[in-house]
């Protein structure tokens, strides 16, 4: 038996790049099958009112637990903060966290990133000891409780477990492995046991070494897994490695054979014309994370150059002070504006499709609600629609996820967050 | 008889710069009486759960027609499109203004800015006359239907009436007077007959004269009325007074006599250090529109160096490319991160202070009520709270507004701006 025919009528679907009129028509599994000028023979019609339908948002760089930092760092204390300060403040939370807490606040904080419209999120896991630096009975309870947060929030989930070698504060040994063969090797379990997708990431080039980055590319190449790392996001960081090492970290990826199209490097805010090519050419995937970059006061990566020279392109909501995919958006264009004193540099539809999940058919459905009479959306016109959702809109434009065959509603746990707070902020 | 007293219970009343609990307690008209610890005898209690009080904020630069605008001009065409190009879209839509679009945008368009938390908007009204210049039967026909618009969205008007006297182009007949003379003459009429606040807005060194800067000034002081006026939004504008007048735009208006705390200088995103102490030793209030600034690529203003040198503050939604105070707080700290790579330049207390309505005991109770569980809040300790709001929050934290005995609430006309979009963009 034909398993059933559904045909989601929404006004508008972006579809190869576009907002335009379309009926998106799923099977009995919620599996796309096509998306057509007007429903089918015979299959169930689901009108979706003053909506366009959206694939979900990718966060592609994630540390879920700085959502408990949310305006706690912020206040000017007459010292000259810069991110370095506010480092030190994540490192207090760091010393703090439990297994349960992580558990508390990736649940909440996944739940916000769904509502906010991300379903899915790269998490850039580098918590994985007790405070001492001691293991926990299972090397991968934190992870774990990551995993079990995803699966309660309704988020898909990948894991990319981090490398970090190069410990030089206390705090720092929650996140060190005894060597590059232990990182491996755990990294190795998990790709095989999760369950999820697992990718590996040495941190920085703080963090590994010139030869830990080609352990980790290797792996990653024999695995087709993804490799990521913060990549050149402080001048300091830039001004060590070119001391250290005689390069710049991107000249240091290069060389170790971990750039290409499965590494997502992370912030990009401080290149050089050089790096800008070796990026470009290798197809690297830069993983821009603006409202995190002004909040820490990172800079502006050279983003239109970037994606000319060959570069791809992800967002994340990193530290967590802003979880809002349409922020990210407008960031990366309005902080170019500012940059350049130019408008209109990105292109509104690519933008859209680069950030968000495909959706071909065979895949299950998975669709953003997209509010054409919020406010911040009201009166666009249909060929403006795509900028304005790009450029012009808050969270407010998001009336829900369409997953598969129905609605899945959201139910935040701002009870969660209250209570880690409490726990942690004492 | 005593008029019967409210006893407004939230978690936290913003008072005194900083948020803390407390009890407002209001007369029988509305009016405050005191905010205390507790709440008086006798005080019908009002408890608002999981809430916050926070007094409306001021938008304190409006075009509110150009809201239609909203995603239009967004999008690269290959052409190296800046201030000016977004200027041609927006005179293609000065050009179809009708009396009946300005009333319906503009009603639409404050019933957004209620729902965004502004509660008092000063509108910089240029646009006075018919597209070939002449005047409508009665001359302040477009002002009546501003001032009617923010009736039916009950949000309060002040009219900055602008002058415009050396047009150049066809569409800036709309926005020209006859002379100086003719301008003050019809802004005086409104002063007295309007009954709203009215002031007067020399547009911009572009648009008038040194003289006429210093007739709108004496007018200004004459009868206590606001000046307001673009000034040094563009590099360009800045070197054609230069060439002009061998002076900047801020030293042309110091000289005419413009500055004071009553004036508003609109923009100042282009100042050099001598700018900067006349702005800042005359106490002139300094309007910044951050998230406009960013859309049309103007700059980032020395906020900082202005507030330390004595400036006020206040911010506008300016061209409605955004209507959310919270962006325009948060952009204010995040644009000068990026500008120094430095963070926490502003504090939160004194931002909220200087950009909501006072609230002292015989005021109208006029509070945005700020949901604590909304995600862009949940979790965030007390000590934090307003640093948490002016740099972290959302159009998602205003869950009403509470005005006079009760509260007040919106409902949004999305079909007021799509007839309208539909009448504009053919």
């Amino acid at each position: 038996m034909m398993p059933a025919l559904t045909a989601l009528q929404p006004n508008f679907v972006f579809h190869d790049g576009r907002f335009g009129p379309g009926v998106v028509h799923l099977d009995g599994h919620g599996r796309i099958v096509s998306v057509d000028a007007a429903p089918l023979p015979g299959a169930a019609r689901v009108q979706l009112r003053n909506m366009a339908l959206l694939p979900g948002f990718i966060n592609a760089h994630s540390h879920v637990f700085q959502r408990l930092l949310r305006g706690v760092a912020e206040r000017p204390t007459g010292r000259a903060e810069d991110f370095w300060s506010w480092r030190t403040a994540m490192y207090a939370l760091v010393d703090r966290m439990t297994p349960e807490l992580l558990e508390d606040i990736a649940t909440a904080t996944y739940l916000e990133m769904r509502q906010a419209g991300y379903t899915r999120v790269k998490e850039f896991h580098y918590l994985h000891h007790l405070p001492v630096g001691r293991r926990y009975a299972d090397p991968h309870e934190l992870t774990r409780r990551l995993i079990a947060a995803a699966r309660t929030a309704g988020i898909a989930l990948e894991l990319m477990r981090v490398v970090y070698l190069d410990a030089t504060e206390p705090s720092q040994r929650r996140f060190q492995d005894a060597s590059i063969d232990e990182a491996i090797t755990l990294t190795d379990e998990l790709h095989r046991t999760a369950g999820i997708p697992v990718g590996i990431a040495p941190h920085s080039v703080r963090a590994v070494s010139p030869d830990g980055f080609r352990r980790c590319a290797e792996w990653a190449r024999l695995r087709g897994a993804e490799l990521h790392a913060h990549v050149a996001e402080q001048p300091k960081e830039v001004a060590w490695c070119m001391d250290r090492h005689g390069r710049t970290p991107v000249a240091l990826l290069a060389e170790a054979g971990a750039l290409g199209p499965r590494t997502h490097a992370v912030h990009l805010t401080h290149l050089n014309d050089a790096d800008v090519t070796l990026i470009g050419q290798s197809g690297t995937v830069a993983v821009i994370c603006p409202s995190t970059e002004a909040n820490l006061a990172d800079g502006i990566p050279r983003l239109p150059e970037l994606l000319s020279a060959g570069a791809g392109l992800a967002i994340g909501s990193d530290s967590q002070a802003h979880i809002d995919p349409f922020l990210e958006l407008r960031s990366l264009e309005y902080h170019e504006r500012l940059r350049s004193g130019r408008r209109c540099h990105l292109g509104p539809g690519e933008l859209l499709t680069a950030t968000t999940v495909r959706q071909n058919p065979g895949d299950l459905a998975d669709f953003l609600l997209i509010d054409l009479d919020s406010p911040s959306l009201a009166g666009v016109p249909l060929p403006s629609l795509d900028a304005a959702l790009a450029f012009g809109a808050d969270a407010r434009v998001i009336a829900g996820h369409w997953h598969a065959l129905g609605p899945r509603p959201v139910t935040l746990r701002p009870d969660l967050l209250r209570a880690a707070a409490r726990t942690v902020w004492v």
